[in-house]
């Protein structure tokens, strides 16, 4: 880790100060392979608290994890061709096992609908195996030719993906919803992260779905973020890898499907939402630690008393199963603490001094605004555990804030060019749904719709590229 | 889900048995890749559960997770010549990212000691960087051209992989020992799977490590299983990597290292070692599901107070932390689930039918041994319990007396060879210690030396191929 802080202003070098905050906080590190990069400790961690939240929720909701194979015959992947068209240039293909050329290369899942639903195809046979409900956590290959971005774009990342198989239309609708729900749930209450929510047009769905939802968050650059996507992919993979059940009235019938996924790239919306010029600030609810004690032992004063009040404080907090990091390093100075710990973007700093020691107090700072206090040692525990809910509803309010200010209602293409450049986020306009139109904005400007909302909003104007009559208001964005 | 129960008995033909329980009992399945398996939801829920466990005792003990990427550069792997030459006749290699040659072929991380050490050279600066404690939960491939079994030889698998770098070889020493013991601790505690423990020969050893410590069971055919491995690597990688840091007297040292890692193929081994000719047979602390409650509504009898019951009971298990599964499904009758859930290995079933419910009682029967029980109402989560606790012990106990009936001294090499073939299991036989006896032994019979045990047994033999004088006793087998 380098002792030098970070350099570059939020501000001023949106991308620059992104990628000095993650490494300097030790979330991750480049890898020796273009494209490619560790995910360190701190990072992992999120990771798992990502991991842990959703994998209750939907085994409480009767889903199971596997583990399928990465590779997936070329075959395979062919059969849907909307779907192989949509991912195959961006394939990573085995070619080699020891010195043998394979006799059919072998791609990297770029996703795993093809090779799960080869095998739904033989798991189901009549409606007592339905619905199957399963989940995987897995690293993902794309062969981005775009230039990668530490845990936005690179070429391997870590996801889960959801496959589900029902009997009924209304099952795999109900299913893409509830999922899409639970995503929500962990951007809003955990991430501190607000979405918007809606479905993909068909231009930008997963390619051999029915539609795509999507939850789009607004990062500070203006570009907005695709934070997680639930397909309904209706019969279309039951069609091409033949999934028939017999049903209770012993006809055939093909399945009803869907698919759904979030990636580590969570981490980075973390990053850019959140963070300062300070580097990383962390939702409590997702932060590794949660709170730092750094003992200040002045020359003269009673360095073992505080240490030993410091290691009651952090035992007091650990009985309430907050997570504390103690550091009593004697090799670095407490100003390079605040530092390193303000860098790693804990919600919570205690400090307590001989001063605070003699008044039975601690200093408490927080690392979302930077305000300090003094707390009675009686009162610390409940003090700590008030302040970290407060620090994620602020996080979480103030990121509300901020994507209402960076959406704005646009009623002409001039306009909407203009609010593009000039200020970017989230352009709702008015739109006629054709692809064309969409197809003309993307060319000219870069930015696509993100989403039509659930929520339906009446046009308030004309399309705002065609002038012809719109069907619904949608939000345009440029994206990451 | 066959419908059909296990129709190979263990003892008759093992092989073929192995194979259609874990694909009858739903654990696994073959994958249209050669070579490769889908790992089912129980299969998985029992990797989790060895995960859990694992990853909470490294944790304790300051190990975090990291996640590197799955592609390494052949230059990388080239640079320990000793390591390279171990694992590269089975390396499989990605050639193109969508239509483009690579300029470097990949190779697909068969281990990850080289990218991480390369990384390590990185981050390791002076003594207060040190220990490095990391591990990945992550898929490895290694492109066997043996015939592939499934869990225990397929061209994926899963795999915690722990590295670390310490200041001096005694804390290297004390981590390769202490990674073992906890190994050995879910061996034993956990998957009721007794091991013995010791080096592996300069022959035997991981490619590129100093030594390696392995853990070793006895399978019911007769062969040796390595169930996991903690490597001390000394300074090999570290010279090899340049991984140097700054010690307290301020001079360059280089850094001590470990890696360490269990597989998937801990499930093969669980099905080997406790199943019958029903099916799997699960340790209570291991298995996805504990107890099963089959309810048993005979005609003219109340199926809905059957019914109530059974999710009285189910939820009073429950409530006291135990998995259960209430299978009330109308579509099958009782005889079809007893054979299913016995399939499954289940550790727990009870039966709850009319007479049961006039006697407030239920019907308990054991998946171990098969014996049946009648427990008051009142008494069943007690009763649950203790007989958990109790099949647990009980697989571990017969485990453990395998293991003895299958170890064999043997003083000449004409009875090493009567016992390999006709008994198999651990041979203790005396060893000169020469690699050249050990080559013969393995070329003419097929036994490797497994393992050097810690508790040096005394020879009570000369060598037992060249006669001279033996050094040390040590353990031969066959092996997976």
């Amino acid at each position: 880790m380098s002792d030098v802080g970070v350099t570059v202003k939020k501000s001023e070098d949106f991308s620059e100060w992104y990628t000095e905050v993650i490494l300097k906080s030790g979330l991750a590190d480049y890898a020796p392979i273009k494209g490619c990069m560790i995910i360190r400790e701190d990072a992992y961690a999120m990771w798992e608290k990502i991991q842990s939240v959703f994998d209750a929720k939907i085994k409480q909701t009767g889903h199971r994890n596997v583990y399928f194979p990465m590779f997936i015959p070329e075959a395979y992947l062919k059969k849907e061709a909307e779907h192989f068209a949509g991912f195959t240039p961006e394939v990573a293909w085995v070619t080699m096992g020891g010195d043998t050329p394979l006799e059919e290369r072998l791609a990297i899942r770029p996703t795993s609908e093809t090779i799960m639903y080869a095998t739904f195809a033989k798991w189901i046979r009549s409606w007592r195996d339905l619905p199957v409900k399963i989940n995987q956590w897995c690293n993902i290959v794309r062969w981005e030719t775009k230039a990668t971005r530490l845990f936005l774009r690179t070429r391997e990342f870590l996801w889960q993906e959801g496959h589900t198989a029902h009997a009924t239309a209304e099952e795999a609708e109900k299913e893409t919803l509830y999922v899409l729900g639970e995503y929500r749930d962990i951007m809003e209450s955990y991430l501190a992260i607000p979405v918007l929510v809606g479905k993909k047009t068909e231009m930008e769905k997963f390619a051999g779905g029915d539609y795509t939802t999507t939850l789009e968050a607004i990062m500070p650059d203006g570009k907005a973020l695709q934070m997680g996507t639930s397909h309904n992919l209706g019969q279309n993979f039951a069609k091409v890898f033949d999934i028939k059940f017999i049903g209770e009235d012993e006809k055939d019938h093909e399945v009803w499907q869907t698919s759904w996924g979030i990636t580590t790239r969570l981490i980075g919306a973390l990053v850019m939402v959140h963070g300062d010029d300070k580097g990383l600030v962390l939702p409590p609810k997702i932060a590794p630690m949660q709170v730092v004690i750094v003992p200040i032992p002045y020359k003269g004063a009673e360095p073992a008393a505080i240490a030993a009040k410091a290691k009651e404080v952090a035992d007091k907090l650990k009985a309430k199963g907050i997570s504390v990091v103690l550091d009593d390093r004697a090799e670095y100075t407490p100003g390079w603490k605040f530092n390193q710990w303000e860098l790693k973007g804990v919600p919570i700093r205690i400090e307590i001094g001989p001063r605070d020691l003699k008044q039975q107090q601690v200093v408490m700072v927080r690392r979302d605004i930077g305000t300090k206090a003094f707390v009675k040692e009686t009162e610390v525990a409940a003090a700590v555990e008030n302040l970290l809910v407060e620090i994620q509803h602020n996080l979480y309010a103030k990121a509300r804030i901020n994507l209402e200010q960076q959406t704005t209602l646009v009623k002409t293409y001039d306009e909407f060019k203009k609010v593009l450049s000039e200020k970017g986020g989230f352009l709702k306009a008015s739109w006629c749904g054709s692809a064309d139109c969409e197809t003309k904005i993307k060319d000219e400007t870069g930015a696509t719709i993100r989403l039509r909302p659930f929520e339906r909003e009446e046009p308030v104007a004309n399309c705002v590229y065609c002038g012809q009559t719109a069907k619904e208001t949608v939000y345009f964005a440029r994206s990451y």
